[in-house]
């Protein structure tokens, strides 16, 4: 076999062979296909797109490259959950206690954020003393002891996958379906849970625009769990404007806990996807038999402040000061705080997640790239939602500031956001489908 | 600027600036542009094509990777002849001495073979003495004294089509046209003549498979000499069948001194097709009118010996023994010379140049790999062409065999390129279409 037919395969259309993508993943590892081959193949997996076959072929060879972790010593279905980017998107530090309180068992290796996107690793890492560089050992004996545990991706996990990512990120060969579904899913098959739920975004802060690109990915995603017998369940949610009202590491752990305390309830976007998301992981643990059953137990966990005992435990259990849960506006005392208003009344037409998204990675929340040092205590809170009445000169936002460098471009950004209009606009749906399955339609 | 950002421009089918394109090929042979980006930029390229204007700007930018060859000093109208690469094409060794003994200047950088197709620099080596690396300095000097040289490409012109050719091979992006126009005309370009002739072949032994793609990568070719100031004419002739009755280095050298003695003449397809590509470059060269009047020129060097004298001095020239091209037999004496007869009574269907060509190569007549040792003395005799009749029994070809490791498979081979039916059979047109404008409709 020679990689450079199996490019000219590719580039033609035709399906590669199980045989025939492991050459390619294990040729890859070891050194005897050159990233310059490498490059233009996923090139032309952009182009030509691959099958659902061979895209599980693709994720199993990937999946092979490195060790696997053994959750199998813990008792119980073990649930992982991962959402595939997004802006004010705190509901892991919500979702993965409150499952937890109500007898579920959740242990997620996570990300960082990169770009206009946040990662549950760099919000946990906004309370002082935690850290989520653990071995698979003691992420065990951590889910072991309280039900729950998020650290950070294992080194010697997917080795192909880390690589592969980094030579997409230079060649231009991030924006391809199967590329993206094999990452994210080798990942999650070798984190070693018994189920996985996944949130896949849609809308302009989202990698899919369309609800059709993120119907392909989402079934693509379930397809490649189904064929290599990983329990996987999709649900597609709206990311055309941010999920919670603040967006930044310190801001949204101080978020996640209102919701846990019940500051933010029924009603509120973030709140009803964290109950969606846990709804559905009690159903992938068996820990309820239907969503009813589910949502009465996560009320139960809520008013009980079981959830919130929970965040602190994994707090302290990752070595956190758990004084910053139960006062996290301390984790977001900046120098300066700049309130944004509006210039005519109105209603709120659109807010758009991508710019409020780089708005605050400006600010200093986000990486430019993978490395870079951010400011856990910076970002932005959010006053308005879509569709909300304003009265010019009310506040749309409040910009929490340490470095002005780079402020007044952050500022534009965050500024243009925004569109206020006359006429009254609907909230766009928050929920657009639930997948668990990848070959019937799926119910929107 | 960044890489990454010009090759995900192309991958949506934009199109690049002059100073994006100088961007990238200044980059590549900086070492500023990596090898998996431009390997990704070529397969973007492969999918999403390039306009006239891009691959214009491309050439210029390659042009000006290396050195240029100064031919100024030589005078007269230098013109340079390029082919696609064919099977049994040894028209540049009955052409260029035949334009020159009737006035032309020929000054020719030339190539090897490679796969299934001969390259004259190989020819010419068959011939004991010869040595074809030789200096520019060493090409004016012999063009000054002679009118005419073909020497190999040197290795300071165009530096980046060298690393960007290596890059294609083994990337599976070696069919485009953008990429290949690009790759000829700068080395031509380079090569520092007045004008270009160029032969593109069409048919199964060529790049070209089909009249479409062969009209667009001459237009193209044509269209870049037209914007960077060289006047360059190209035709297009059919490579469905070998064009010569010999494929192999001595065998071809053996064919050209036939149609230079005048033993190979008028209806035979070789001659037909050399007689074509000296008509047309006595009028690049101002040595003729009109095609009539080149005609005339090329008849009279023909019956004169002064072609036959030209290629000889040229041997001389490049050291070689020119005994040898009064007895070009010696040049082809193999251990062994294998007859292959019709199975069948009828007609020639199908004369496969890429199974030929493929064929001749196993036997030791090519290379499947860049500096593979070669045997200039074998190779196949064809003694029917595609419309001849044929008796069963009778010769198709004569194989010329010294080593026999590879015989079976390449027996095969050209067993397999002959095809006979019981139905007469048109021969296909010799001369497709002449291109000298790369806008206006070539005629047909």
């Amino acid at each position: 076999m020679r990689m450079v037919d199996l490019i000219i395969k590719k580039k033609r259309g035709e399906e590669l062979s199980c045989e025939e993508l492991n050459y390619i993943i294990a040729g890859y590892c070891a050194g005897d296909v050159e990233e310059y081959q490498m490059s233009a193949f996923m090139m032309a997996v952009c182009f030509r797109g691959m099958t659902r076959a061979e895209t599980a072929h693709l994720t199993e060879a990937m999946l092979h490259s490195g060790a696997k972790a053994d959750l199998s010593s813990i008792a119980g279905v073990k649930v992982d959950k991962h959402s595939t980017g997004g802006v004010g998107d705190t509901t892991t530090l919500v979702v993965a206690p409150l499952v937890a309180a109500c007898g579920g068992v959740v242990a997620k290796m996570s990300g960082r954020g990169l770009g206009h996107t946040g990662g549950t690793l760099d919000k946990l890492e906004s309370i002082p003393g935690v850290r989520v560089e653990r071995s698979v050992a003691e992420l065990r004996e951590i889910v072991e002891r309280i039900g729950v545990c998020v650290i950070g991706q294992s080194a010697d996990l997917v080795p192909a996958d880390r690589r592969m990512y980094a030579l997409r990120d230079v060649t231009g060969t991030v924006d391809s379906v199967p590329l993206i579904a094999s990452s994210i899913m080798s990942k999650k098959l070798a984190a070693g849970t018994d189920a996985i739920l996944l949130d896949v975004k849609v809308g302009s802060g989202a990698f899919s625009k369309t609800m059709d690109s993120a119907l392909e990915l989402a079934r693509t995603m379930v397809g490649i769990g189904k064929r290599l017998n990983r329990r996987t369940v999709a649900v597609i949610t709206d990311m055309s404007q941010p999920l919670g009202m603040a967006v930044g590491n310190g801001l949204e752990v101080l978020d996640a806990v209102k919701v846990l305390r019940g500051e933010i309830g029924r009603g509120d976007l973030l709140y009803e996807i964290c109950m969606l998301l846990a709804r559905h992981m009690l159903l992938l643990g068996g820990v309820a038999e239907t969503e009813a059953e589910a949502a009465r137990k996560l009320e139960r966990a809520l008013e009980s402040g079981e959830g919130l005992r929970r965040l602190k435990l994994m707090v302290e259990a990752l070595g956190g000061d758990a004084a910053y849960i139960d006062h996290p506006e301390r984790l977001v005392r900046t120098r300066r705080r700049l309130e944004v208003t509006a210039r005519r009344s109105g209603y709120v037409e659109t807010l758009d997640a991508l710019k409020i998204g780089a708005a605050s990675s400006m600010l200093g929340a986000g990486r430019a790239r993978k490395g870079d040092a951010i400011d856990h205590s910076v970002g932005i809170e959010l006053h308005k939602r879509v569709g909300d009445p304003v009265a010019s000169g009310e506040p749309l936002m409040t910009l929490l500031i340490n470095d002005e460098a780079r402020l007044d471009e952050a500022l534009a950004l965050a500024d243009a956001a925004y569109s206020v209009g006359a006429e009254p606009v609907a909230a766009p749906a928050m929920v657009r489908a639930v997948i668990d399955d990848d070959e019937t339609e799926a119910a929107i």
